[in-house]
């Protein structure tokens, strides 16, 4: 099967936004073994999109647009895929009914452009998009296929995930099959972890690849068979000893963040979190409470800006921040302990550090965080020293400081 | 002038890279007032390269093509260029020499497909890469222009910025530029914004365009002129007739996002915060911690994810919970006062809601949120209901959230 990606916005000809969306799509296509013949961007202009769309369904079997499902005038793809699948759309009840009920709810007018997110092709449906009032559109004829997607990533990346790969995989059926999967690594650098698995790399099928992300790499290993058992069984195997050489710096398989198996850890050992933040500001405990049922497990947080808030909130001696300052081992030790007995919780966590721009010192300089895991065997301090902006020192800050508390849950004891 | 842009490389095609040379290039274009017509991505593949680059000589006055000008078999643009302008490449001596010195002064063997490198187009010419081996091809033939430019980044863009933006300039000479200027707009729908400026839409120059984004909406005035002066002096004019329509609502210009607006109010009147958030789990102090210089005017947050926390941390009377519920907008006036007072600050925000997707209820659904925002004048609460799923509830969470915020302070006298 081959397909096309056509991304819609004049927002996108004139570089005002990356097209993340597109890269994201050829990433799952080329995981179905669905071959992207071209990705092609157009405006927000029908006589140009619908001489894309033609060219796209005279060399592919699929074309997949992005974007311009908006109500607004200017979003004309459901109208170009109509002629260009020679359909036509028709006013579908219950989405119009949906979106008449959104909007009275939140006490806004029903205006009739809205109403344009309710027409659909008559020879094909909407997709379902729980997150945002556009549907995707699926258009069928003569054994093309089209797929209308709306642009925001929020609404666009659930929908390739649960509506377009499980559809091509149904659509393509057996044709060989290219299967991976995920192996995410935390607290060993790329050159490290690409040294421990070289020869592994070397081989076609399966295949390794490492991909640097920010605070952890990733270990993708492929493999290529008659059908999925087949090549679920080659991953496996290679999985089998990548864990051997790596163990627990292996975090997590597939898609979970560090902070998904951290929560998942204190869960199945009924233990409870605390966190107190300085330089993070919340962003620990935004990641903790970002998993589904972080509620058991995360009973709060303090984020102590201000000394003061360091000092009434969690107990840090007022002469500690004083004698030592208050980015120190000390009271990131003290934030830790405090947080924990505050809220009576089995960890507690503490970050105090520089983030920047402004505000570091030669003897403290931007970039230099202390975080503490503080735990019934006892409370440990880790000095970090990022190089980065702000939002990049804060982010490896949040991401040590999930690494140590898992590490430290898996030392001890239940 | 009308442009496309062409890139070049399976690793596109796969999503194995995000392809943020096109948007900026794109961006440079646009402010040239060179008008992109489309964007296209192809594999490395010489048909396909072939038939995308007559189609875009077809509609185009220039293509710039990015990527596949290296050593490798792969690298197939040098010679579908040549093919599609009907010229032919020769070696360049000057060149080929300093490919062969660059080579030897780092003890490699210098292959002859290092050499490849070295052609130019016999009717064009080489453009100068000082930051690669590649370097860039100019080629022209009956009035239409082909520029080939190397994929990595550090070499693309200041080739961009300083062979073919000057380039460019020359070639139009001062048919002109244009400008653009973003409006930010919370709390008003995407719709009703259109509603609002619909006239303005319809006019080509200077054009309003509106785009949604999560919990708020961009409107992009863009004009073009003879001269930047001129430009900018329409965009001022159209502007100003928006800002009597949407007032402030408009919450900044440009890339500022709401909670830098938030944070520089504050700053100006030297008025402090502090947060207490139950469902958004630390996300608001988050928001406001990135902002650069947020420390003069955050004091902290707490994050009470618990009911105990909600009693110890801020205050709020456990009867209160019991005869309301955690989600109510008792609670969420409860946590707004309780931290103002507990920081001593001059504002303070309390959320609380179900951000699912489990806990919801028939009374109390998952995306039902209360906050409330407490400052000198008394405390206002609003309940909101959102769509989508939990990352989204809790983003749209925040932005209300720094929105009622925003506008409360504007309100409030200094």
């Amino acid at each position: 099967m081959r397909a096309e990606i056509l991304s819609v916005g004049t927002e996108l000809l004139l570089g005002q936004i990356v097209d993340t969306n597109a890269a994201y799509l050829a990433r799952v296509l080329s995981d179905l073994g669905v071959s992207v013949y071209r990705r092609v961007t157009v405006g927000d202009n029908m006589d140009r999109l619908l001489a894309a769309l033609r060219s796209a369904l005279e060399s592919s079997d699929l074309v997949i647009t992005i974007g311009g499902l908006g109500p607004t005038m200017d979003d004309i793809t459901r109208d170009g895929l109509a002629l260009a699948f020679d359909d036509t759309l028709h006013l579908n009840d219950d989405i119009a009914e949906g979106l008449r009920k959104f909007f009275t709810k939140r006490g806004m007018p029903v205006l009739e452009s809205n109403l344009r997110q309710a027409m659909v092709p008559t020879d094909g449906r909407a997709i379902e998009n729980p997150n945002g009032t556009a549907p995707g559109l699926l258009f069928e004829k003569g054994g093309k296929v089209g797929i209308a997607l709306p642009g925001p990533p929020n609404e666009f990346i659930p929908m390739v995930d649960n509506f377009v790969a499980p559809y091509l995989r149904r659509k393509t059926g057996n044709i060989g099959t290219i299967r991976s999967k995920v192996l995410r690594i935390a607290g060993v650098g790329e050159s490290l972890v690409e040294e421990i698995v070289k020869d592994l790399m070397f081989d076609a099928n399966p295949s390794v690849a490492p991909y640097a992300k920010v605070g952890e790499v990733h270990l993708r290993v492929t493999a290529k068979s008659d059908t999925v058992e087949e090549a679920d069984a080659l991953i496996e195997e290679r999985a089998k000893l990548i864990y051997e050489r790596l163990g627990s710096a292996i975090y997590a398989e597939g898609d979970d963040p560090i902070e998904k198996a951290v929560v998942k850890l204190l869960a199945e050992r009924s233990e409870t979190l605390s966190t107190a933040e300085s330089c993070t500001g919340g962003l620990l405990s935004q990641r903790i409470t970002d998993i589904s049922g972080s509620s058991t497990v995360f009973m709060g947080g303090a984020v102590v800006y201000s000394n003061a808030a360091k000092t009434d909130l969690v107990g840090v001696p007022a002469e500690m921040i004083e004698a030592h300052g208050a980015v120190s081992a000390e009271v990131a030790q003290a934030l830790a302990e405090g947080v924990r007995k505050r809220f009576g919780t089995t960890y507690g966590v503490g970050i105090t550090g520089v983030a920047g721009p402004d505000g570091g010192t030669p003897q403290k300089p931007v970039g230099l965080v202390y975080i503490s895991v503080a735990s019934p065997d006892g409370c440990e301090v880790d000095e970090v020293n990022y190089i980065g902006g702000r939002a990049t020192v804060r982010l490896r800050a949040s991401q040590t400081a999930l690494n140590m508390l898992r590490l430290r849950i898996l030392k001890s004891k239940i």
